[in-house]
Parts: structure tokens; sequence; C-alpha cells
């Protein structure tokens, strides 16, 4: 559109170009409404395989929030809310989006997105030895991301911890994968899909942000945990009458094993970008192992910044100070990183 | 896929070629999100032209429940229901999308998916002579169709009837347009986008049956019905982060004209299966003027047919026959219509 | 407080003489919130006993809207509806509470506020058969009021009938008894608390109408039905703090019987009153069992006879003739109703 | 009931004499329902003279969390939060009631119950300087309660602070007064009840712990605020039947002033346990001015005085010591402060 840069977030693209050939190659074909198409009962299938997971429930929606309400009311009981990160997107982001399901967020501290599992052991012990928990909402979920929105990445270690406590209380784990595919190419990534299949009790793969163009991939491991899924869907107006469109796309992305691959650019991208912002002088706000960069910028220079990219103003760092945030995607191309390069190498 | 006819519905295929080149060609151009993208902001502008309404709030949202249960939603005052034909969409097929928002959907008697002004005014008469009526469902909105579930029209006349006696009762008239394009294909609508943005407070106008491979485009002729309009769309999980998906189809489909002439052939071939039913001595249930055809089959040809032909058993007729229904889009081809055609003259 | 006479309600005075009674003595004795005090346990035991039922769970709430709202979104998943008759108080009178819960109320016809075994039969396998009934709100619970809204008696073979059918589909079958003293006090009840609590699922003793300042006894033969009712109760603003104003009451109203016999002078002043309309030559518009009254009266008399009785015009009739109703209570007395037998005899 | 002295909260008994000898007076009068009774009408206006408010709308609800669930979701718009202290009843043990409704309740840092003008300020300024605001939660509302859930009392200085902020940004101040009368009966209380109809836009003034049996007096001063309020009470499920309960009773709590003393023997007992408490050595948690005691007490002491006082372990205080709180209520009386100033003395 102009020379700007955009490295504001992931989603700001349309998709990975093996995915728009597929939606044009597929075009004119026939198919059933309603996700009962070919293309999506193959592209489940390939999920399924992903995760070895033969009998999981998989289930395409269409946006992030979307997915979060509509997984997290099916699976909390009446008087249950979701335990959450509390700077967690369901916490923060997302306009009461779960509240307006009828369900609490509780806010849990966390350090860079990411929740404890012994935090998580404390808030459960504690809740049930107050004398009035009765009168409290009754925590049934775990609500993590991963990669978290910090870009942060929970250990096969950690997520096993989690996993442990919450199976231990009986709460379901539920794991935001909205940028999963970064994660999935990070080298400091040692969580599978197997394992997420494994040790959480549903979760979602990212395609908005991870090279579709737009559609999320709700996996329910053991299927008994969400009864009448489609209804519920349906009734949280996130059932597309034209299914295909997900199926598609989620087809292409498990096919060759592109989603497996498809973040690697970008977070090698992002490892250049660090090192020149730290080359530059400018400290980084912590090592994102993904496709973010947070890295601590004056107030002063963000005008002039602006002017020459689009990225993210993140969080106040000081009085003079904010935290910044570079995003890169599939998209990003080497040529966005060589004149990013630049403008860090030439900014003051 | 296979050598079947599709004619089961109208979201059976992808986009019209035009809306598909045109992701092509935009597909890996920068923009920012949430709607804020240019191609999203023209297409705005071309609604606003094309409805002759220069003020219009125009926002896209996904699918047509979605759009129906945030709309409504956000109309309606917490202590009211919405006016609805008793086998209107909302009434009957959206999994009690509405009633989850927390508002009921008030069933008022049709013929043919149609209500009456008259009707609505009696209703609305009788609800503030009852004098417990405080402790009924207040009546906040009127919903209706066009074209109707049944492929029926308002005419002009009788929307500026039920406009009238909306706006005597101060309660905002909301239309569906999920098949708007056929409505206005067809010969005998006299109702324009125009009259549409006068006569009513919020309409949307399909893309999901239309052409597009998702979306729905909401015209709020006076901004001021619907304050947070954005928020609240992000609130029920209906905003799409990568918000140009929806609005570079809806600027094709408001570029010249072809939203106007889209659902044409879709018409008219129509009107070719209609007589080709009847000639074969199938009686038509009514003569519906877009593109649907409503036709009696007698229950042991249901199988036999089906074998060839997707198409939808649209309710029991009597004990012996359903109601069969055929539908044409803008996918639907001469060399289809004309397979079907030899299906007719040949079936017995 | 004058000289008129109240007959349009059985909620017109305060409580039973041995009730407030029972208030006056404990006024001033401490004990624990939240319905643990000795009273509320004692009523809770006493209602087990009276229901034949000793596993039950026994829970108070305040009122029957409140009631209906509660248990009925502590039943249903989140997907379901609640089949009610189309003319019940669920249905029609309380405000959209249900819907507010975010379950649609799907209605049933019926006749004079019952609705038939076969009728909800016939919902439940039409509706499975619909092919597309996953796009449908899913019937998750029955809905009754014994008595009904019109007075009228569900038989001990009709509900057994409507039992069966649900438990054949294993949905839960609920009894709204707002009215039930005066259900148990009619010659022509052949249902017993005990059989309720053997055929249905769940069903609460009315105590607003039936002696009570105020409060519900919700009855749950199998505890298992609802996890966690206490907190859902909190949840919907339907706990008080301090219980015993409930459990004193209905404690009371279970000792020696009363609740059995609380109804009877109202059924049997009914009664006179129904003679004596007939002998004056005003028409019933069918004969109710219990403790209504429903006429059918010119509406040019409604005035003339609103100046002396306060009753209720419960509908239309036709164009010159309104249905009214006469209500007795337990606290109707002997002279309440010589006067309303001279009103009659003496209204032209 | 036995001899353990009941200091554990303010419910633990009936109704003020003079309220249950009116509900007795009155018992057998007939009246119509729904709060359209003399008694109703009457209290009403006793509210509003004592308000100094002549045209307050006032509505009598049931019980606190029923109350603030209902006001807060009449008065929120559908994107909208209240804002509340992060330990405020209605952020921690109303069950969720609040998130029931749809919307969140936005915790702002409190310190010993109340939050301050300027921390308001703070958080509406960030809000609304934050690029992605319309991605959050509006806050649309804030609620204090007074005195707050630990018996402190914001000062009429406070209050005005909190409600100019309030005003400038078109937000309405809600106060819980579930305990109001503790506060104007606290020597420390400069706010008024013509103060809190000045300052705020809706409050409620409370029964239930205050001398009634139940019951919750909402005053909204402006009443064009909250429209039709009387049906979404009772969608909400707070409508009695027998309105003249609560109208009866608040009607006597306003009657020769009585709401304004009724606290003034159970702050000045608070007052006398707290000397005793220090003269024997146990620290206060703080001093806190109305009708509640909180001091720091060995864990291991908490058995032995659970044997004979019925009281409050109110949360953790550290690793060897719990927050204990006394209560006393207007129903505690001179013999039972004089014995637990024994309790008090003879302590180990």
């Amino acid at each position: 559109m102009n020379n700007r840069l955009y490295f504001a977030s992931d989603y700001l693209e349309g998709a990975h170009p093996k995915i728009i050939n597929r939606l044009v190659e597929t075009n004119l074909m026939h198919t059933v409404g309603y996700g009962d198409d070919p293309y999506t009962v193959s592209a489940k299938e390939r999920i399924r395989k992903a995760c070895v997971c033969p009998d999981a429930e998989v289930q395409f929606l269409v946006g992030g929030t979307q997915t979060n309400a509509t997984v997290i009311d099916a699976v909390l009981k009446l008087y249950q809310g979701v335990i959450a990160a509390d700077y967690g997107h369901i916490a923060v982001h997302e306009a009461g989006a779960i509240e307006y399901t009828g369900h609490k967020v509780l806010p849990l501290k966390s350090e860079l997105g990411k929740i404890k599992a012994e935090d998580v052991r404390k808030y459960l012990e504690d809740f049930y030895q107050d004398p009035s928990y009765t009168h409290m909402v009754n925590p049934g979920m775990v609500y993590i991301s991963q990669p978290t929105e910090y870009g942060t990445l929970y250990t096969k270690e950690e997520l096993t911890a989690l996993s442990e406590v919450c199976r231990e209380y009986k709460i379901p784990l539920y794991v935001d994968g909205a940028r999963l595919a970064y994660a999935l190419a990070s080298v400091e990534n040692d969580v599978t899909l197997a394992d997420l299949a494994r040790l959480t009790d549903v979760f979602y793969i990212g395609g908005t942000k991870c090279g579709a163009l737009l559609g999320e991939a709700v996996v329910v491991p053991n299927p008994e945990l969400i009864s009448h899924f489609f209804t519920i869907i349906k009734q949280h107006g996130a059932l597309l009458a034209k299914g295909r469109v997900l199926g598609i796309q989620f087809d292409e992305l498990f096919r060759d094993n592109l989603y497996m691959h498809i973040g690697k650019t970008a977070v090698s991208y992002a490892g250049e970008i660090k090192s020149a912002l730290q080359k530059k002088g400018y400290p980084l706000y912590f090592d994102s192992p993904t496709n973010q960069v947070f890295f601590i910028l004056e107030k002063s220079k963000v005008e002039s910044l602006l002017e020459r990219v689009e990225y993210s103003n993140f969080e106040q760092y000081d009085d003079t100070h904010v935290v910044a945030r570079y995003c890169t995607s599939w998209a990003t191309t080497r040529e966005d990183v060589d004149a990013l390069l630049e403008v860090i190498a030439n900014f003051r």
C-alpha cells in the first residue's frame, strides 16, 4: 500500500500462498455445508494425526475471542469460573467476552504471561480451605496460552506440572494456541502437538495469526468433555455455513507439515531484530523466544519511529519509556527485515 | 467432487470469481487489522453510497446467526424481546442464539415467512392493554427477513406499513438480508437498498449466500441507534482480527454494482426449474419469487431423487408428501440447470 | 383497609397465624445464617418425610419466578431449552426471566394449562427426526405446573405418562407447585407429595400463595441432578442471609400436616362461589377444581364489579365478554365469602 | 438455642420488635400485590423524605447479592463493567452473580475496603489512553459500599471526590448500603442519607442486616437512570408477589426515625469490645468505626474461642495468626456483651 514497514502484528496480510491457491483451486467445487464437506473431514483427520490423538474431536471456529468464549462456556459448569494469567488475553483484551458468557475470569499472578503450577495449586488449596468457598466462584478450568501474549513458552516440564495439578483437582486445562505455529517453530520449544493432546483437555491451533485468512482449530482429546459441541458452536454464532472455508485452509496447513515450519522464518527474523536492537543499544524488555520482540524505547522517539514502521507500543515502561513490540509473521520477507534492520541501525 | 447435482442451498461453493481474484491480488499487501484497512474503509463507503445513506454506520460480521444475535442484543434493552415470524430463522433455526443473549423471541403468526403490519400493531396494542404487561417481555424490536426463509418478498408498501407501526411505537425494525441479493434480483421486487435504509433502523446485506466466502454487512442508517458497536462486536466474538478479509469481499461486491446483479441468473434458473416441475406435474408448494423452488414430492421418491440431486426436504406436507426445496445460487451454472431439468423430465 | 372484597389472588394477606406466631416466638433466637440453622434443618427433614423421599435435597428460595429461573438454569445444559405449556407462567408472565438465563422456552400447545404426554412425545420424536435438529434448541426439560395457572390438575395417570416419556428421553420433569396446597386440598386430586417425588425430577412446594409470607421449597428427589446447588442459588441472587426466615415458615407448614389441609377451606369456598355464579346465570369458563373460579362476564359489568370486589380479568373471551377470575386462599374467611355471595346474588 | 454467644454476623436473629409487631398487626389485612399496597407506598414516601429527594424512585428487593446484580445489570450498558474494590463483596463473595449478568467486575486496589477517587480517575484516564481500549471492557459504573466490608466509612469529602470523578466521566456511582444503619449510627460518620441521594446515582439502604427480616431498599435519585425498573426486577427474579412484606418493614424502619438509631447500641458495644480486647493485649487489626471489630488472634486459640463464641475468622494474618471478627447488631443485648467481655477477660 505504501512503503511503511509492517511489524505491528501477525495478522496484517492475507493467507499463505499455498492456502490461497487451494482456496482458488477448490472455489467452484460443490460441497455440503456446516463442516461435513470432504475438505473439512480431511483437515480434521490430518490434525488428529499430527496430534497423535485418533479419537480427538476437532472443530473449526473463526477467531480467537470467539473460540475462547465458546470453549470456556462449553466446558465450565454454570457456577464456575476460569483461572487465567492476570494479564492474559481473556482477562484483559477480549472486551469481557468471557464474562458475557456469565463466567468470571479468576486472575492469577503471572510472569511474562506465564502462570505457575504451584500458584494454581495454592489457589485451589486456599479456595477449598476458605470456609465461605461455596459463596465464591468455583474454579472450573485453567486457561493458558502457548506461546503467551509475551511470546514466552511453557516448557514440557511446566506444562506437565500444570496438567498434574489440574488432573488432581479434576479441572480441565485449556491452551489458547493463537500463535501456536511460532511456538512450534522456536528452538527453545519442547512441547509438541502430541504433548498438548496428552497433557491438556482442550486446546486450539491458531490459524488467523499463523498463515490462514482466518480460523482456529479446537482439539478436544477426549470428546466426552464437551457434549453437543456442534450445537453450542451454532448457539454462540460461531458456526460457518460455508464450513469448508476453514476446512480447506487447515487441510492445507496440515498437509506436508506446513504448520510445523510455517513460523520458522518469523522466529529467525525476530532473532535478527533482537540482535540489531541490542547492538544499537536498545535494551530488550526480555528475550522472547518466538516471533515477538519487546524492547525499551524512549517516548520521545515513538512518533518518528511510527512514521517509518507500523509497530505496537505494548505498555508503559516508566515515565519516559514504553515497551515497544515488533512482531514478525509467516508473511514477513527478507526485504522487510533488511529494511527494518536499516531503520534500527540508523535510528536516533 | 462427483456427478451429483447440488441444489440444496446457496452456500455450497466458494466465492464469486471476482472476489476470489481480489483476495488473491491483495493477498500479500500489508494492512492494519480490525477493519481499519483501506479495503474495508472503501467497502463501507461503497455500501453507504449504494444505500444512499451517507451517514450510516457499516460493520462487517462473519455469519448470519452471529449477526442476528449481535445486532439484536446490541439494540434491545435488557428487559426487551424481539418480535419475529413464528417460523423465522431466529425463532427456530439458530440453536437459541438469541435467547442465549438473554432475550426472548416473541413469535408472531406468519404466512410464507411474512408477518403483517396489522398483526404487529395488534400485538403491540394488546400488549399495552394487558394490565399485567409490566410482568411480561417488553417488545423492543421487530425482526423480518428479506427475502424470507420461503424466498418471499415484502413489497415496498408492506415494508412501509411495518416501518410506520414500528416508528409509531418507537421500536426499531431490523431486516435480515442473508439472501438479499436474490431479492434485489427478482423482477417482483420493488424494495431497494435505499428503501431499506430509509424504512428500517438496521439491516444486514448478506455475503455468505450471495457470492462471498463469508461475511455479512450490517448497516445502521442512524448510528446513534447502537453506541459502542465495535466493542459489542468484539464482546460477541464477532470481530475479525484480519478484518480486511470481509472488507475486500464487500468492496468487490459493491464495485461495479456486482451485488445488484449477482443473483440474477439464480432467480432466472429458479424460474426455469419451477416451469419444468409444473410441466412434469409436480405441484409447487407456492410460487416463490427468488432463488428457491418449493414443490410437493411423494415421500416414496425422496430416496431416489437424493441419489441424483443434493436438495432439501424442507418440511412435512402430509403423511405421504414432503415439501422439497431446490435452491439456486450465483454459482449455479447453465450445465447444472440443464442437468437438473433432465432429472426432472425423466423422474418418476 | 376498606370494605372492598379481595378475591384477586392468593397473595393478598400476610402469613397463616401459626406461621406468624412461630416467627414471633423465634424472633430473638440466635442462629447461624444461610440455612444452616436448626429450623431450616428441621423443615427440610419434615419435607423429606412428607415426600417419603429421605435422600431428597431440599432448598428454600424466595419467590416463584426466581425459583423457576434458578432451577431451570441449574438443570438445563448450555444448549438446551425447556418445554412448557404455551400459556404457562414461564412462557408468558415472568418477564423473560427464563430467557434471561440464556435458555429458550419451547412452547407446547396446552388445554386449560395442561400439556399431554403424547404431545411431548410427538415433539421429541419430531425434533430428533428433523435433519437439522443440531441447529435447533435441544429440549432438555419438561416444565408443568400443579395446579396449573387455570387451577386444573394433572391426574396421577397423566403425571405418570409424562414421567414415562421424560424418562424414556432422559429429560428431567419439573413441577411448579406455586399453588400446590390447593391441589393437595382438592377432592379431585389423586397426586400426593410422594407421587411427585417418585414421578418427577425436581419440583417446588409453594409457600408464598399457600400460607407463608414468602418462600418456595425446592425438592430434588435425586440430589445428583443438580451439583453445587447452594452456590448456584447464591449466584442467582436467591440465597437469603437470614435463611431461617424461610426455614421457620416451612417448618411450621410441615408440622402437624398444616400444608396438607391449609388449602381446604379455599377450595370449598371456591365451590360455593361457582354454584352461586351458575345459579345467577353466569356461565363458568370451565369447572376448575381448586381455588380459582373462572367465569364469563360482560365487559359492561367489569367496572361496577371492580368497585365492590378486587378480582382479576383473566383474559379476553370475545368482543363483549371477559374471562373473570375469583381466587380464594387460606386467608379467605366465611365472612368474605358470604359477602361475595351476596354481591353475586345482587349483581346485575 | 444454647449458651454460646453469637457475634459472627448481623443477620443471626429475626427482626426488630417494632417490625415484627407491625407484621403481626397487619397480617390479615388485604392488600394488592407487587408493591402497590399502601404500606409500600408509605414506606417509599418516608424514604424519599429521609433522603430529602422527593422525586427518587424507590424499589424494595430481597437480599444484597440480588440487589447488586439487579441494579448493576439495570444500569450498565451491554458492553460495560463495574469498577469495584478488589476485595469488595461483588468482586469476591457473591459467587459470580455480577458476571452471571454478563458484566465484568473491574477490580481496583483498595485499602480497608475503600477505593480512592484519585485511583478511579487514574483508571479512567489510563483506560481512555490505551490505544486498544475499544477491545476492553468499558468502565460504566463505580461500586462502593458504605460502610465497607471492613466496617470503614467514606467521609463526605471522599464521597464528594468520588462523585466528582464519576460525574466528570458520566459514570454512575452506586453505593451498597447493606450495613448502612451502622454507618449512620457511627460518631465518625458525616455522610447522611441526603448526601447519598445528592452525591450518588443509585444506592441501597440495607434491611436484612439492619433490623428487618429481609429486604433492601434501592433509591434512584433520578429515576431516568433506570427505565422499566419494575420489569427488570421481575426478570431478575427479585420481585415479591407479596411486596408488602418488604413495604411494611421499611415503613416501620423509617417511621419515627428508627433506621437512624437502630445501629447505635451495636456501634457502642463494638467500642466496648475493642477496648476490652486491647486491654487484654489482643491487637486490633485496625480501628473499625462501626459494628465490626477486627483483631489478631493466634491460630492456636481459634478452636477454644469457637467453643464459646460464634465469630468469624475473617482472613489469614500470618502463618500463626488470623484476623478474627466480632460483629454486633441491633439485636445484641447488654447481657451478650457482658458475657463476651467476660470471655475476653478470661481468655488465654
